[in-house]
């Protein structure tokens, strides 16, 4: 939506007036700060505020430790969002582009969705969050609303966030809405680690194994938990940690891996060995 | 081998002497009971008998909770056989048949030989053999020979055990030969928890994503180890756990998952969400 410009947008400094060329970058500057400001403020609202973008080729290390995850198909926008539970899931590539691999098959509601929006995101629920996450799993949106029973808010998708960290280009505000009806929702709330954003890359494996690779468009790990496992802080006394170099806080965090049974081991010690890692060394930071 | 029948094996009881067909039987079972003592033999040498045969079809139980793991390829029989380690795998399916999906590019050597032989075994080191395991994740078949330079014992691969628990039948003595060409060694040592036996089953996304579909063909799991976490003893003071009807020893088993640098997570606490799994009880005992 077109906007009046103010005279201070438009550069009152005092000095000599501006130049066309220096007229429209100041414009385009502020345009670009109004957008930023209001997208804090929806992201606020939302409860995307939770979450911090973080990089798309370090998504491995978020699930090749194997957690369980919820994952969101459909969308918040015509109200057929609906979330699931799964522990069948892998890493496949980790850039160029970052693909996942997942079952989801015809028993879940959300294959029939995923089949046709080709979107979904995989959240990486704390431990503090299991006893929801198998109960999500033991029940099916054809029955109930899962996000009302279990008290799980849904954060409306935001745009992707590309490997660079960056948000995509504004689409055309058609466009925009239409991407909106199939774009999953995020899952919210402070004992969600991670949100991965992925779109259906490769369905040839859907028919014969229920096996959807996925390519990872967009992450978001929990602003408040500390995914350097307390080795992050560069000084002593230091709060915070830095993951992707973004700023992250220290809460410990903690996934849970299912045994397969309905029995879950949870992350105990952190060992170090990337001393050892010679051969892997693009791996780490 | 035919060998020569002892008056005893042909019912020496001072009863009635046998008719042929009790005579037929007792030589089958006698044969069968040899068979099983020279089994028993060979697998005390070749250090099979650190593990027990374990359901196929539980196989999750093993995998789900994403632990690092060994892959062997080639075979003992041709010394080809070669040693790597892989994060990027997954389950596919529980069962009819057992599936899992693995991600091994032509980086590794394990690539072409798998290729060729299209067998290989998942092997799941306990975090006692995490150092070893990341030390053999980072040099190739290439330059070392990884068994020798790690002291890693490779057992010949026995006889695909089937979903029911119970050995293959008898192969023809060239056919046996031949598939000796192929078959995969199983990681021996106190310190793995489970050998798992695998197939290709599907290479449709080799060429794409490096993305093997393996069929699981048998599995073998540490006799000392306690799968059942603790939950397995039904008597206090009771010293042995079952798994799939099997007894099993009592020390604590704990995986190691790898958190994609270099860094890896320990199994912690247990949390037992059996009685929530009102959906899916088909996967518990």
């Amino acid at each position: 939506m077109p906007r009046k410009r103010t005279t201070a947008e438009e550069g009152d400094t005092g000095l000599q007036p501006l130049s066309k060329p220096d007229l429209e970058r100041a414009s385009k500057r502020s345009k670009s700060d109004l957008r930023a400001s209001m997208q804090r403020q929806r992201w606020r609202r939302d409860g995307l505020d939770q979450f911090l973008p973080y990089p798309i080729h370090q998504v491995n290390r978020l699930l090749e430790p194997g957690p369980v995850v919820l994952v969101t198909t459909g969308s918040l926008a015509n109200r057929t969002h609906n979330i699931m539970t799964m522990g069948f899931h892998m890493m496949i590539q980790h850039e160029e582009p970052t693909l996942i691999g997942a079952c989801i098959g015809p028993w879940d509601k959300s294959y029939d969705t995923l089949k046709k929006t080709g979107e979904c995101v995989l959240a990486i629920p704390a431990v503090e969050m299991l006893e929801k996450a198998v109960d999500i799993g033991n029940c099916s949106g054809e029955d109930v609303d899962k996000w009302e029973t279990f008290g799980i808010n849904p954060v409306p998708a935001p745009e992707y966030v590309s490997d660079s960290g960056s948000a995509e280009e504004e689409e055309g505000k058609g466009e925009e809405e239409e991407r909106a009806q199939t774009r999953a929702p995020l899952v919210g709330g402070e004992d969600v680690v991670a949100n991965i954003q992925c779109v259906v890359q490769d369905r040839a494996l859907v028919a014969k194994y229920n096996l959807w690779v996925l390519r990872v468009v967009g992450a978001w790990v929990n602003r408040d938990m500390d995914l350097e496992y307390g080795q992050g802080s560069k000084n002593a006394g230091d709060e915070k940690n830095s993951v992707g170099g973004r700023e992250l806080g220290v809460r410990e965090m903690k996934m849970a891996h299912h045994r397969g049974d309905g029995r879950f081991v949870v992350d105990g010690k952190e060992v170090d060995l990337r001393a050892r890692m010679v051969k892997w060394k693009e791996f780490q930071d």
